[in-house]
């Protein structure tokens, strides 16, 4: 699709771009940004989510389908007829998976390859191992576990489908749990890792093609239900099994002698990415760390492409601040890329 | 006192207008949004809030009493003097209570027959139902309890007074102490909640009569002492019992699938408002809730006028952005409310 | 060194000042207020670091250094050959010692002197003391602890070496076996300090000698690892000690009510230090309370110089914003009074 959607874009009306994404996840940032660099707007929604949208005045055209699962060619000539580019987040790749974003007609602001790496555990890791990013350990088998661990079963989304372990026997019996409950179909399915013992922080980046260079856009916190909620309570007395589903995030801002390894590890990362899945990544994405009482980050996660997090900075973070001394949002700095690709008549090294 | 306010507030020089308040609570962010929208700004004080007031330098008229709870017609006729229009807040309802402010004699932007539901809380939970909002359960009694539950005995200030029980015996006997230590004359006096796993979320509202909309002006954690703090000990060996004092907030956004009901709840209660206790809602609400693991927001409380996670956004938050681009609080909201109100003659709409 | 520093200061060119300081800590937001109030910039660095700040275009002269602890003479000279004022931060302090900066022969925006109190516990707490700021009780031996206390061992960096016991038995135990494993030489070098059940909070100020006045700058929470990411597991089956290292810091906002107290403990702790430790406080200093369900704040530690969380402000916080109306860090801040001094041609008051 790379050569295609390059071709598509060359064909576009450079001063007359459009910029797209689905109706959800980060969309409002995106919209938002888009706007403020001068782009006409273009968002895919159904018809619930489309009053959600138009509370705010950041649509130029509505793509109306029935179900987000429809999205497919007729989408794709409706963007294309717009000049559209379209900004990939979360909820896209999740309603449309990885064989249809492959092959969408429509010029894409972002790595699809990725994608096809990011739904495979073991490859996940293996990039980061590549790259020379400390992670986790992972375990080949329960029984291998030696102290802490986080056992997850693939599929389970937003959190759920996790469960934490504190030694081998605990981690056969789940994993067996998890066959016996059709959850998985066979325990090498189980992704056994390490549960580091430390805080978690998600670090949001910016690979910018046209500047050749890796920004520091902001960091966040999860804010997960229940087990956000849980120290609340008295543990003992409410048995409740802690479950992970990320509702909302906090702002945070690292300690200043972390930001080395923070930007040392988004450059191997970046630079990896483009060895091994070219043309690499394009504009947004996130390391997902826990930071350790040594001030080591081990990266357990990583999105190829804008996170939720990055909702808090809708008028800029302090480190997008000190970069471009005004307020400049995940969102905007996809569009202000868009722009100056194509004021360079480089738009073809920012899509896929 | 409807009719009153509006006649007092129609012969006001609506071209010479002030906005007051009480210092206290919300007190900076509400000045500082006046000034930001051209008002002459009042604050009610004692002597020794004065001094905190005047480090700022916000506030054109000191209305000094010896204590809050002296407010009366005497303070009510220099704010109409002023040509003055009162903001009410927390601390102003708690200091004055329902029946001196149901009675004062100047405008207030907001409604004051709420107060008189939000003292009871069956009425409270009974609007929030009528609106088909989700809340937790109620218990008609302490045997009825199943799973975690929260008591609240009414009265109870800024967190205290409340615990949290796990079986019906356990509701049971702490309904009995409280009868029995006098915190509470009968055991029906007691508030018997489910407790509802999730995680705290606070949704900052604004309804304004003038555009006739409801406008997500953020959200917020609070910050309790000491239920925040117990995390960070070993609490098998240190016993203490938490308490839940609000002392600060803390700023978080929400997943943007969450918004649609957060949006639905909000109008679905501006509504509802509207027809039980009219002319309804003017400006600022708030919406209390916990967010499962599944997602749902269930309402606990509500706040019917500006809630002091608010302060958070003396620079507008990411959503007041998204609709006016520009520093947006709900104090300058508040302002810019009463302004455009002014303007369009429609000042009779905004007071009560 | 307070008349050479004041004398060199007077050399000046004052219409051509530089700001100079350590590449750690808040060198980022110290170099950006620089900037936006018009000053050259100057960066002390290692080779390591100082790939970090080529990043962000904010400096304009790097001094490196092959380690921070070889700062001396050289770059003294160079700093005021640029006509340098050396801005200290808690990295700057930790790597050259007392010793060494109160000999630093460079203008230093900030006191030198609280360095030596600083580093001894009981001075510390006798400032506060002193000023009539609450403070956790000083247990003077093991044997008087009563209910949670805190045992610092002197000499823990950020965090570690810190542990917490309920009883005497525990204290004594645990002081012993800090003397035993060389922690410390002997026992009485350990403080144990009464640990006040509540929340933290970390209160920022500004002292303006050209003002005479206390400004606000905002507030912070410490996230800490491991501590804050303990309560995500379940404690009873994975016993891991606590530790308290801060790895970055979240915003937080104080109910308004809580200000007066804090604007008079910070109030009290400038007059204090200016009578103990001449000239006193210069610029940023922090008070670091624990605040109680009771709405006490009680002081546990200060720092006398910009603290890292001040970093979450960059583009200003709610507080700056009420009195500047523009986005005013604490970094733009202290640029700003070096500005007004030398317009005031009173630079000699800021300087040590």
């Amino acid at each position: 699709m790379l050569e295609e959607a390059r071709r598509i874009v060359e064909e576009y009306d450079s001063s007359n771009l459009s910029i797209a994404t689905l109706g959800s996840h980060s969309a409002l940032q995106i919209l938002h940004g888009a706007r403020l660099e001068g782009f006409r707007t273009v968002l895919i929604v159904d018809s619930g989510r489309r009053r959600l949208y138009e509370r705010f005045n950041l649509v130029d055209e509505f793509l109306e389908v029935e179900r987000f699962s429809d999205i497919g060619e007729k989408e794709a000539a409706e963007m294309r007829r717009l000049n559209g580019i379209l900004i990939p987040h979360g909820s896209l790749v999740e309603y449309l998976g990885y064989e249809k974003l492959s092959g969408l007609r429509v010029p894409i602001f972002g790595s699809r390859e990725i994608v096809r790496w990011e739904r495979d555990w073991r490859l996940k890791l293996r990039l980061l191992e590549e790259a020379g990013i400390p992670t986790p350990r992972l375990y080949n088998s329960p029984k291998d576990v030696k102290g802490p661990a986080m056992v997850k079963l693939p599929g389970a989304k937003g959190g759920r489908g996790y469960f934490l372990v504190s030694t081998s026997e605990e981690a056969e019996k789940g994993v067996e749990k998890a066959v016996e409950w059709g959850l998985i179909e066979n325990p090498s399915q189980a992704i056994i890792q390490e549960y580091v013992i430390g805080v978690p922080m998600y670090f949001h980046y910016f690979y910018s093609p046209i500047y050749n260079r890796v920004e520091l856009m902001g960091m966040d916190l999860r804010y997960e239900s229940n087990v956000d909620g849980l120290r609340r309570i008295p543990l003992e007395r409410f048995r409740v099994e802690p479950s992970f589903v990320v509702v909302g995030n906090i702002p945070v801002m690292a300690r200043e002698s972390l930001l080395r390894k923070v930007f040392d590890y988004g450059d191997a990362f970046v630079e990896t990415v483009k060895r091994l899945i070219p043309p690499g990544i394009i504009g947004p994405f996130c390391l997902e760390a826990i930071v350790t009482d040594e001030l080591e980050v081990k990266v357990f996660e990583f999105s190829g492409r804008i996170v939720a997090g990055t909702n808090l900075y809708l008028m800029g973070s302090s480190y997008s601040q000190l970069l471009w001394d005004k307020p400049m949002s995940t969102g905007r700095r996809i569009a202000l890329e868009i722009k100056l690709a194509a004021e360079n008549r480089a738009l073809d090294e920012v899509v896929t």
